[in-house]
């Protein structure tokens, strides 16, 4: 990438375009009496401060300082300058795996958008590659942008469009994929995954950023890195999540697509593993089993493509005051699916009983999961929950409301009538449900 | 209590009835060689199994023992047998404090419904007090029954009844207020009262339990202490709920009433504190302050009761798919107010906007709250946010989103207008918002 795209503008590019540098170039600055060593990054003109210029260490991390006028700027060794050919041009190098990287948009994908000061998704695949140019050591990637939004905006039919892009690239012959994707619903997409995409022959990993990669603090580059040394490395065709496993910068935790949730807001460790431990933890040069059995890499099975989903299914949080007017809504509204997010072991107030009763009559599947979020429905130990099951709601068991809405919308879309979609919903397909699990298997956030 | 009432039937009774033990004798059963030394409980006639025996060690742990044939049973010491009396009509200590305990139902005071094989709330507070003796050594209790009911039935008109309840009982004098409930909305019911209940001048203690007391690994006892200790020893003048600190039975944890969620379905220690740490640990002889600064306790000062509570408010939780419709009937059926569960740091799709600015145009209050439960919502980061925040929705930062449903309730039966109650929505009153957190101070589950 030249100077010109750069974003880079006053001192920094003044001093940058002295010494030749160019994004990519591995340079040495020296500042106040300090040295500082990495690759210079690109930036997405965050205008305002000008001083400022973005280099990765050596340990993946990217760091921002601030020069003045006595800092100096020294190419240590230059990058590689072919990055703006097309990255399907490059040689394949025969040694590496292959790789698929989808990209659709968020925060692992996004520049600041100068109209409203808001980050938006932007960057291509292409760009993607480029702003981490030591993914050429692992694998040879075969990077496609298939959308670009922010996660808020995907829907079910978005979905499906994901899930054939993936097979697509599987039946290409890939040795893994992975998929960019915006945080905010990456637990849906990553459950949705789970189901549409059955008997796949490699990994499957998700993975996403929670601060964009024009931020000193970007996690993007350390989990990009890290998802193509999982789906290239790891003896497992599973669907995951990966992101990292504490809020420095020190492992990554790949989790199962069903079974993983955005718990906070803004941590770098925002995703967890609920009711069920991490499948990986992903350092620097390895990649380490935490939680066996997976279905093993094997690339001789043929993936099956199940990529419908049944809009029509609603997600209700109860809440003290809860009106039936909010199930009979759905009724009217043609909806064949409501999966409520109820109290404790799976309760829901007493007066919405007569509306549940009605839905359910009125053939719309009524599924009950719990807002405690952590544990398992267990409707048969108190009154209200015994007279739910009697009235026919489904307890999902320790399925995560996410995770239930999704294959709700997935059971429906994939049966042949209401009973088959019940049955469905409760059949165990992707980790989604645990039967056998204990309180002591509740993941204490945090722990590893 | 008598036998006859104790539900103890076939050999337990028998051999009970034979050295004429009442429930409250502490009693040493030898049983294959070992031997347990106990309170004698009653039971809630389990019925199936009449060989079993409950005992309450001196670590006010409950255990349950499965006699034979060669089991003894012997009287060590009797217990107060006046617990027959009323609660009301015994002496007062005068070295002890006094406490009220209110009960509203729910897994503290419930027992095994035959009908259903369900628990229901039944156990009135003389019952609560006889079933822990030990309360008398703590506190002179006035206990009263102000409601029955398992707390997924607790509407917002009942948290009004509630507070005037406690208001009362302030006014009369005591030295704290405890109040069992069940913990299904406990945290919807902690937060209310932080909002009724200003200016008080003493503990006011929310308690629950999450296994009944007719359970050997019941934590109704251990809570109840802990909460008589709490309401009567703690410097604080707060509005908090108490329960188990870790998942055994060696500490509890007393948290902020605006800050505490039920975060799995049945562990014991499954309250936890949401970007905040825990305000009191309580062990069996102290009450250690934790996170200062709290208000403190002060008999001088005068409770301001703020009972009234808008019904008309929804919480509504986003997913991915979410119709327009959803928000569309909550105008058309008059509510007032809105907070909606959305993603990340205070994401909706963009589908939803025009349903969104359809709601403020009519005058609905529209809050963001997030579905990642920890963290903040923070709505200028992302060109979504930027433009819920342009068409009026109100950012409820820290605040839980069932904290904030409560507070939205709750601003607006107490202003004058739409523009006063987001005003009050946003203004801190009693911790439920802190514009300074910090990531760190996010709360690790489990962590002490």
């Amino acid at each position: 990438m030249s100077l010109d795209d750069s974003g880079y503008s006053g001192l920094v590019l003044e001093k940058l375009s002295r010494s030749k540098i160019q994004v990519g170039d591995t340079i040495r600055i020296t500042k106040d009496g300090e040295e500082f060593t990495g690759v210079l990054m690109p930036r997405s003109q965050v205008g305002s401060d000008a001083a400022h210029i973005i280099i990765k260490l050596d340990s993946g991390y990217n760091i921002g300082l601030r020069l003045n006028q006595e800092s100096t700027i020294r190419r240590i060794k230059g990058g590689t300058r072919k990055r703006t050919t097309k990255v399907e041009d490059s040689m394949e190098k025969k040694n590496l795996p292959r790789v698929s990287i989808l990209s659709t948009g968020g925060t692992i994908a996004s520049k600041v958008d100068y109209r409203t000061g808001a980050v938006n998704p932007a960057l291509s695949a292409q760009d993607l590659y480029d702003t981490v140019p030591e993914l050429e050591n692992y694998a040879n990637v075969h990077a496609k942008v298939i959308m670009s939004v922010l996660s808020e905006n995907i829907a079910p039919s978005d979905w499906g469009n994901i899930a054939r892009k993936v097979a697509s690239e599987i039946q290409a012959g890939t040795d893994g994929v992975v998929i960019a994707h915006g945080t905010d619903t990456l637990g849906f997409t990553s459950a949705a995954l789970s189901f549409a995409l059955q008997n796949i022959p490699v990994p499957v990993v998700l993975v996403g950023s929670q601060r964009s990669s024009d931020r000193p603090s970007s996690d993007a580059a350390m989990n990009l890195i890290g998802a193509v040394n999982l789906a290239t490395k790891a003896d497992a065709a599973e669907v995951m999540v990966l992101m990292h496993g504490e809020s420095g910068d020190s492992f990554l935790h790949a989790h199962r697509g069903t079974k993983v949730r955005k718990l906070h807001t803004s941590r770098r460790d925002a995703f967890q593993s609920v009711n069920e431990y991490p499948l990986f933890r992903v350092d620097e040069d390895s990649v380490t089993e935490l939680h066996p059995p997976l279905l093993r890499r094997n690339l001789e099975r043929k993936i099956k493509l199940k990529a419908k989903f049944e809009e029509k299914v609603a997600l209700l949080k109860t809440f003290p005051g809860i009106e039936g007017t909010l199930v009979e809504n759905l009724i009217q509204t043609d909806y064949k699916g409501i999966v409520i997010e109820g109290t404790g072991l799976g309760h829901a107030p007493d007066s919405l009983q007569p509306s549940i009763k009605k839905a359910i009559d009125a053939g719309v599947v009524v599924a009950m999961t719990s807002q405690c979020i952590f544990g398992r429905t267990d409707m048969d130990v108190y009154r209200s929950g015994v007279e739910l099951l009697d009235i026919g709601v489904v307890s999902c068991e320790d399925m995560l409301p996410e995770t239930a809405l999704v294959k709700l919308m997935w059971s429906l879309a994939n049966s042949k009538d209401i009973e088959n979609a019940k049955n469905l919903l409760l059949t165990p397909l992707a980790g989604e449900i645990d039967m056998r699990s204990e309180e002591s298997d509740y993941k204490i956030l945090g722990e590893t």
